[in-house]
């Protein structure tokens, strides 16, 4: 890939993230001679990426034209979950103009999986969403090598080690591709337009089927030497814990996440523990995550305790990084975010409890707020600055 | 401050570190056309950055002019301890010039502490180290804020909270000076000229009275939003654990440091567990950390397996920070690195047990290979860099 031109990358990154914008707002916001930015942006219409949209209000002389992106812009957003497949179709805006979600066991492997996205890209170009796309950006859950494109010795993804994934979208789709881990991109989403927006320094938890932490570190996704930075599911939170699928024993994610929750609430479930949950499981046959929530609205003693003692747990975790790291703002999201504001008090209390009163004297810790959208709204921003990075 | 030049940091950076070039190599190693460099390097020798050093060997044609730093540049480098204080004048090469060491009680305030540091530095001048100083750098043993150059409530420093380090510095000595954290400083010393040299991405973990860690990512160091990033010594390794200094329990500094290793080897040397520990005690009064070491050595029970212990401890959170950062190297420094290998061996066990396969996979751990001066040559790189980038 060739180098990119950092001025045409701030240019498209200002109409996308504002809109159409007159000329002489752009020589002003990007501090350029006006000569110069005309001559930019007769290139970017000219690779089709810019294009005009009418005239300025006046501001007192003659009236500027306005430029925006081209309404012809599209990039496909992909968030591959451990059971589920989200695609979204999104204009030069990220603004999405077709979306499609479904199950799919992301242990079918890289095949099946990819073909399946195709698919969806390909019904969405049948119902008319884009005749070409300029860029692909696509989240795996697990650890990828972000420089080649490809997952690495993922956990949960079997067959799916060094698969080229960029390679594959690349040549499927005709246009530039970039893959990240899932937790990654739900953390750009929460950056670029959620409640993580423009801040520096920030931790993205994820808790769902796992447990996964996104790193936002001086402004940009820290990724670590191999692609696996953030992996906290795997931190021992009890030596004497049950067994986690890696092997070793208390993990945290053994012992609070959708997986284990599930379990625990099917224990008490079955016991008599918690007369919430036995109801559910006695309609449904089984109890879930969800069940848990429902339950704790209810006010269900057993649920909130459930949830609570995974608060502590995940709190105790957090706490630790917060020292480590001092960020600015934790984020806490995926799935099991659903259980809403009693876990977020719990991990609350013991961040606060725990951490260096400097570090916590101003650390909000919230919710996500792009939900279940995060991941694909992080794919198409990655999808997007590809494409710019290019248009030079 | 202006804004640096980032060709005059570069061009300055490779004549400290690489000692006299000739104008041909180095431009060579800039990319920069023989005309542009030349100019600079007038800039550079009217500034008294920069001198010639006669002619290099023939590479066939005519001889071309070798350049070096200016042998009367002088850095001065401070790093304060808990209770130590350690000064350096230094060359351009950030060779020692002049070195003292002396035990100083950082409670003593910062009045008393730095008018000990000026008259150190008097003395190196009366001893003709050096004309005028060009910058100073200084360590501190607590949180620092990096833009204001001040100690941010700092645990161990009473009286030092937001005292104007920078700003006395520089009025003392006529020239710019740099504030940082001690554990950042090490870190920066042992990547400049050390185990780390050139490493991007790697963990400097100091045991020493306390327990901290410099963390370099991507090549710079991460000093967080508040200037406290890398405040391991607080995270909780035992919820039943003894109460810690911070007022919480279990923390790893609470378990094992200088502090803490003295008083386990004192119990053990009272109640005759360790025969070599008990026989210090009888001679000398007191048991330290260092008699532990020496314990081992000699191959006593109790020592060994007071330092496995500690090892155990610390490797069970760099263990869940490796999966968090995934770095390519872990470097143990501070006084308790004399433990050495028995220590090592401990934290390499843990680490490597626990941690993610794939993040562990390529991963050293190892000693700090400048010891005791990594601190004050850190604080030298710092204050090099931060004259280089006046020199515009």
């Amino acid at each position: 890939m060739h180098t990119a031109d950092p001025l045409h990358v701030r240019l498209l990154r200002l109409l996308r993230d504002e809109g159409a914008l007159s000329r002489a707002e752009l020589a002003d916001r990007l501090e350029m001679p006006r000569p110069r930015l005309l001559t930019e942006l007769e290139r970017l219409v000219s690779l089709g990426f810019v294009a005009e949209a009418g005239k300025a209000a006046s501001r007192g002389g003659r009236r500027s034209t306005l430029v925006e992106l081209s309404p012809h812009l599209r990039f496909a957003a992909v968030d591959l979950g451990a059971s589920s497949i989200d695609v979204e179709v999104v204009n030069g805006r990220l603004e999405p103009v077709a979306a499609y979600a479904e199950s799919a066991d992301i242990r079918s492997g890289p095949k099946a999986i990819l073909q399946r996205v195709s698919e969806l890209l390909h019904k969405a170009r049948v119902d008319g969403a884009y005749d070409r796309l300029d860029a692909v950006g696509i989240g795996v859950p697990g650890p990828v090598s972000f420089r080649d494109g490809v997952p690495v010795s993922p956990p949960i993804m079997p067959g799916w080690d060094r698969f080229p994934v960029r390679e594959l979208l690349t040549r499927e789709h005709g246009c530039p591709a970039v893959v990240d881990n899932d937790v990654n991109i739900m953390a750009i989403g929460e950056r670029h337009g959620g409640v993580a927006h423009s801040v520096d320094d920030f931790l993205f938890v994820k808790i769902g089927t796992g447990i996964g932490c996104g790193i936002y570190l001086s402004g940009d996704v820290y990724r670590g030497t191999d692609g696996c930075a953030g992996d906290i599911g795997h931190i021992q939170v009890d030596p004497h814990g049950p067994i986690c699928s890696c092997g070793n024993a208390g993990c945290l994610e053994a012992l609070f996440s959708g997986a284990a929750l599930a379990k625990d609430a099917t224990a008490a479930a079955r016991t008599g523990a918690s007369p919430a949950l036995a109801e559910r499981l006695a309609a449904n046959g089984t109890v879930t995550a969800l069940d848990v929530a429902a339950g704790a609205v209810e006010g269900d003693v057993t649920c909130i305790q459930l949830i609570r003692e995974g608060g502590r747990r995940v709190g105790s975790v957090l706490a630790g990084l917060v020292s480590f790291t001092n960020p600015s703002m934790i984020v806490i999201g995926g799935g099991l975010a659903q259980l809403g504001h009693v876990l977020l008090a719990e991990i609350r209390s013991v961040v606060y409890r725990r951490s260096l009163p400097l570090a916590t004297g101003n650390l909000p810790v919230v919710l996500s707020e792009l939900g279940s959208r995060a991941g694909v709204a992080g794919a198409a921003v990655l999808a997007s600055d590809l494409a710019f990075g290019e248009a030079t």
